[in-house]
């Protein structure tokens, strides 16, 4: 009985639900979505072989706009051949995904990325060929529909895990309820992957300015220390590296809400890497960095200078690895920071240190240092790297 | 003048707040810590070696209790001398743990557990010894200190990160602020490290049960489909295998306001774990049993007669490697699986399967199959595994 009953649960993943309303957004990406379509039907007709020209992704179509201050794609493309052996699988998976969100942006839906392998992966009729094999299959092929339509994944339906919390004086709407940041406990609200203006709404903000810490651990001591209410600001965190819904977010306050963005990280490559998403964008997602990064988002610390400044013991000092001295000189000659000269001496500072700091060395000062002197002290001096 | 400001910044390390307002909780385990220091004083004082007894936290000394249901701790100790060359090293560590908790609580301030680490980490005086050289040694220090003196963690002041979320009908109050559960948007309530009654505290709740799905992605289908508006209940994840906080939450949850726990895991040798560590306890946390374990939790799906019972296509089956195989075994063999028929036939009929499956391959049928119609139709034939 069980079995029968789900057997005879019918899939609706084709029907349209009649009472979705669609965003004046969605009604956009579906045009677009809609657009691919209509091309490809159009060049069958005319019978000229179907293809799609795909921005490419690739680090020599990448390059940054000193007037933008921030890393954006060149215009170079790579066509997609249905009738050509070696494309014709991932001119098929384009069109695959492409169809996949249209049918979520229909149904008032949205997938996560490995939700997106599952829905769209099935064996090919009357062949053994599977549409996806793998995820990192299917993943790419979402970057490629997204820059081909010049529409970010979020607009697209299709999210990340989420990571990241925030509070502080900001109250918004999020999917019709009333978030206020203020009133988040200790746990604080978890920042969603799809942070769009069809999800959130800001309603009202007093803040002054944004704090981005990299790891909750941090962000906790700011948060049980009431570190916002205090300083009349906002208080963020990413889990390491941010993902999309959270560097879209800050971008999304700076902007509207025209707060500063200070970002507090550790004094290793890893922290100078997240800066540099955060501020230029990241060349994988280059295509993103018009709404993504924040060309003015300041570096709060840690400073190489800090061991010295914060009279650290060594006893909280990590040696540098070989991996990490090599990555600080990638970053060192990224186009954004070789004509900074205080970033180079920050750099510099950490290979001469021959160790690195991570934020929670402060503790060893003072539970509460990094809350009540570091940050307040660098506040009040404006002193940040830029 | 920076430096010099910074320099001026007295530590206030061991300062005692006058301001602080101890809980119940925190005289009680304050009252506990001091007793460890006065028997050491008192050791001393009489001309005896100090030393601890320390609970065994090997797998020898871990038993499952079949009237209680879960995983607890049998009697064994390990003595910790002072003057033995082999123990002194983490007779002192235990001690420097001990005196940080204490410091934590008096300052009413918490810590994360990397966090405690930088706070001890120092050269002992006129030695080139450092106190702790890697987080891994003080990590399991902190738990010897748990154990010893029969305290959660989180009753030290000290937390791990933060992972999960929670959505549902359900009131708390967490640090002051009221946390109303049924209006978090589309991010839902991070749920935090620290769930203890001092941190949490619940003041009004409609639902009826608790749907705890494994990963974040899961959970956003429940809550974007408003399962538990529809279902009145509350929804929960755990990034994974649950951290403690949401294990303590579902744990007080389960308890206090008498809600039914029921789990939605991958069908793989990994979900089966998550779900005997919800219910029974984990062998290396045992002494948490008590107040962690959910013996009457429910396991609601995947199952592996679920590939043949909702049609799945082979497209979405993912092959066991010799490591899942060879955990489901050891899985098979807990002595709280081998007198359960119905688990040791799942078990059997994953490997008979030779694949697993996870729940997001439920989205191959449809994008809400599991909500609308995987989830319910179990809850309605009450069908799941114990």
């Amino acid at each position: 009985m069980a079995k029968k009953a789900r057997r005879r649960a019918t899939p609706t993943t084709d029907a349209k639900k009649p009472d979705v309303k669609l965003t004046a957004q969605d009604i956009k990406t579906l045009d677009t979505l809609k657009l691919l379509g209509e091309r490809v039907v159009a060049t069958a007709e005319s019978s000229r072989p179907p293809h799609l020209d795909i921005p490419s992704r690739s680090l020599a179509n990448v390059k940054f706009n000193k007037s933008k201050r921030f890393i954006e794609m060149s215009g170079g493309t790579n066509r997609r051949e249905l009738f050509n052996l070696s494309q014709a699988r991932s001119y098929m998976q384009t069109m695959l995904v492409a169809s996949g969100c249209k049918r979520l942006i229909e149904q008032g839906k949205s997938n996560s990325i490995r939700g997106m392998y599952y829905m769209l992966k099935h064996t090919i009729e009357g062949t053994r060929e599977e549409t996806f094999n793998e995820q990192s299959e299917s993943d790419p092929i979402i970057e490629d529909v997204e820059v081909t339509l010049n529409a970010l994944r979020e607009e697209l339906h299709v999210y990340a895990s989420n990571r990241g919390s925030i509070a502080g004086n900001l109250v918004f709407r999020d999917s019709g309820d009333e978030i206020d940041c203020s009133r988040m406990g200790s746990g604080g609200y978890t920042i969603p992957s799809i942070v769009e203006p069809n999800v959130i709404e800001f309603l009202s903000c007093d803040a002054k300015f944004i704090l981005h810490v990299e790891k909750d651990t941090v962000w906790r001591r700011f948060n049980e220390d009431k570190f916002w209410r205090k300083h009349n600001c906002i208080l963020t965190h990413g889990g390491g590296q941010p993902p999309r819904g959270v560097r879209r977010l800050l971008n999304r306050m700076h902007q509207e809400l025209k707060l500063p963005i200070f970002c507090l990280l550790d004094n290793d490559p890893w922290g100078y890497y997240i800066y540099s998403v955060i501020k230029q964008g990241s060349i994988n997602l280059a295509f993103e960095s018009r709404r993504m990064a924040i060309p003015s988002a300041k570096f709060i610390g840690l400073r190489s200078r800090d061991f010295e400044a914060c009279e650290l013991s060594p006893s909280v000092t990590i040696k540098l690895t070989d991996q990490d001295i090599k990555r600080a000189k990638q970053i060192a000659k990224y186009p954004w920071f070789t004509d900074k000269k205080p970033w180079q001496k920050e750099i510099e500072g950490m290979l001469k240190n021959g160790f690195k700091l991570e934020v929670e060395a402060l503790i060893s000062k003072d539970i509460s240092y990094v809350t009540e002197t570091y940050v307040p002290e660098a506040l009040e001096r404006q002193d940040f790297l830029d």
